[in-house]
């Protein structure tokens, strides 16, 4: 079975976002929002067939692990209130989606994050998702400011409500941010990037995995600049005599292989234990062109995996077997599905 | 001969940086600096012997394109006057580094910077850099704010009288992020590689080396997360319509080889053309123990190329041709002295 651990609905139905967009002019205007708009099982079919599950059965993968988009998700439009209702929105659509094809996506949740508001606030809609609509896991925003990281480092017991919560549901929490408006950070070539640096960087600086020894982090898009730098980063907790990386972070942190070349996914699978990686390709989503050099999508991810040169168990741990170990939820909700 | 293209005066007596601390203290007090304090030939030949032309000499290179303390320029404390008489103090400690060893250091100065003040404040110092101190190049803070980013992106016309001024010079630049006062960003482990990432995403959006086609650049730290994300980075281009990166940027864009461990190197040279890559270590730097892996420091670089699988045409290239290409006044100063 191929899993791919980290895709957004980046094709919902058009009143969606246009619905948010009317949301933050009201905001902005003080005023009420209007209603949220219909969506049809077959709009979001539409969406679907023509869209991620077309892509799942050409590139030959099974299941997506699915979350609101991720440059949607906007933690730094409106306030707290107006996050509450966007991302129960945005994770009751993922919920429809993963229903209207259980075999093929299991859903993750947004949190309704906001700058300089205690993440006590995301632990009720975690649980929801979790409990209500069978979500196995949350993405978490590590900068709800939109590029300017306003927020406490994630080392920080700021942090730690949502902690708590995500360890006694036993779900993992993809580090990943939403989009940038800081105009000197470009979103998905920049910001996304460097959100993953600066997230890994910052677990090494602390010892937050004593205080949570079963907590689990994805960091996506291969672990932004790690792996390239594994290296400096030994180093630095070396210096700061830190315990070796492998000990001091890696049974709590992952990173999925979201990278868009053969030689980076050569170097990620190199340098990063095997059982660290988790498959994922993040389509459709931040590079939806075709690599002259290749012939075949930048983010067709699976090919870069397949041609490795490593036994087929390993790629079997990549592919399936991590990414079961991380979502513990998600083997249940395999059997539901059968 | 072996250039080491970014090293920075990371051991310079204790007094140069006791009276920056002096004199951000006045600032804040509204108060005057005491005077700078005297430094003798003695004390500067001592912390270089022991230091950096000790390491030269261990390692066998020969030559260090040398500036301030990346980290000390500290952009972001005091105001226009402050960073003025800093930047001063500084690049002429260099030069007086560079006259006492004029075998092992070239100068490369740092810039008067300063959050919302225009970079055309800068030429002066770049001008009497160049051609009082027979400097070379010039280091570039993308965000003089020191982690908020709160100035343009490095393509914005904001930038272009310090351009203009390098072009007409003909000097390139480092870009290069100094310390950071955002909590959420260690300074080595993230703020200087978001700073490289950054920058180079920053390039692809615009058509700066349109407007400045002989301007040239060094993106340090390897390039930060791009040739791991190389395929990301073409198709962020592709998609935005621009020429492939070659041709949009690589006759104005080079990476240096600080990197800290084989693997990475490796990637670096296997997606980077050969012509755009050149050498440098940053020691004494950013990481300064010794890998267990290997037995050797993590930013004993040398090793990693000497270890390359490529011709010794391609890795003369990399030590010496790249850098004399990218660095026309080298030459001069080579000939000099001799």
């Amino acid at each position: 079975m191929i899993i791919d651990c980290h895709g957004h609905y980046t094709t919902a139905p058009k009143q969606h976002e246009g619905w948010r967009q009317q949301q933050i002019a009201a905001f902005d205007a003080k005023t009420a929002p209007p209603p949220r708009p219909g969506m049809t099982d077959d709009e979001i079919r539409e969406t679907i067939v023509n869209g991620q599950l077309k892509l799942q059965k050409e590139r030959g993968t099974d299941l997506t692990i699915f979350s609101p988009r991720a440059a949607g998700m906007g933690h730094h439009l409106g306030g707290a209130a107006e996050s509450a209702v966007w991302s129960r929105a945005c994770n009751d659509l993922i919920q429809r989606v993963c229903n209207l094809f259980p075999q093929n996506f299991v859903g993750v949740c947004m949190l309704p994050q906001t700058t300089g508001v205690s993440p006590a606030n995301c632990t009720e809609e975690l649980e929801r998702c979790v409990k209500e609509l069978g979500f196995i896991g949350c993405n978490l925003n590590p900068d709800p400011s939109g590029g300017y990281w306003k927020d406490p480092p994630l080392t920080d017991r700021y942090w730690y409500p949502i902690y708590e919560k995500m360890v006694e549901l036993d779900v993992p929490g993809m580090v990943h941010v939403s989009a940038s408006c800081n105009p000197c950070f470009h979103g998905t070539g920049a910001h996304y990037i460097n959100g993953d640096t600066t997230a890994f960087m910052q677990f090494i600086t602390a010892d937050l995995f004593k205080d949570f020894p079963t907590l689990r982090f994805i960091i996506p898009h291969g672990g932004g600049a790690v792996p390239y730098h594994w290296g400096r980063y030994r180093g630095l907790a070396q210096d700061m005599k830190k315990p070796p990386l492998k000990d001091h972070l890696l049974k709590n942190v992952y990173f999925d292989t979201c990278v868009y070349h053969l030689p980076g996914i050569e170097l990620l699978t190199r340098v990063i234990p095997l059982d660290n990686i988790l498959f994922a390709s993040e389509m459709l989503g931040a590079v939806r062109g075709i690599d002259p050099e290749t012939g075949n999508n930048y983010d067709d991810t699976k090919r870069y995996i397949d041609a490795l040169s490593i036994p087929a168990a390993d790629k079997q741990k990549i592919f399936e077997g991590n990414i079961k170990k991380v979502f513990p939820r998600l083997g249940a909700k395999l059997a539901q599905a059968r």
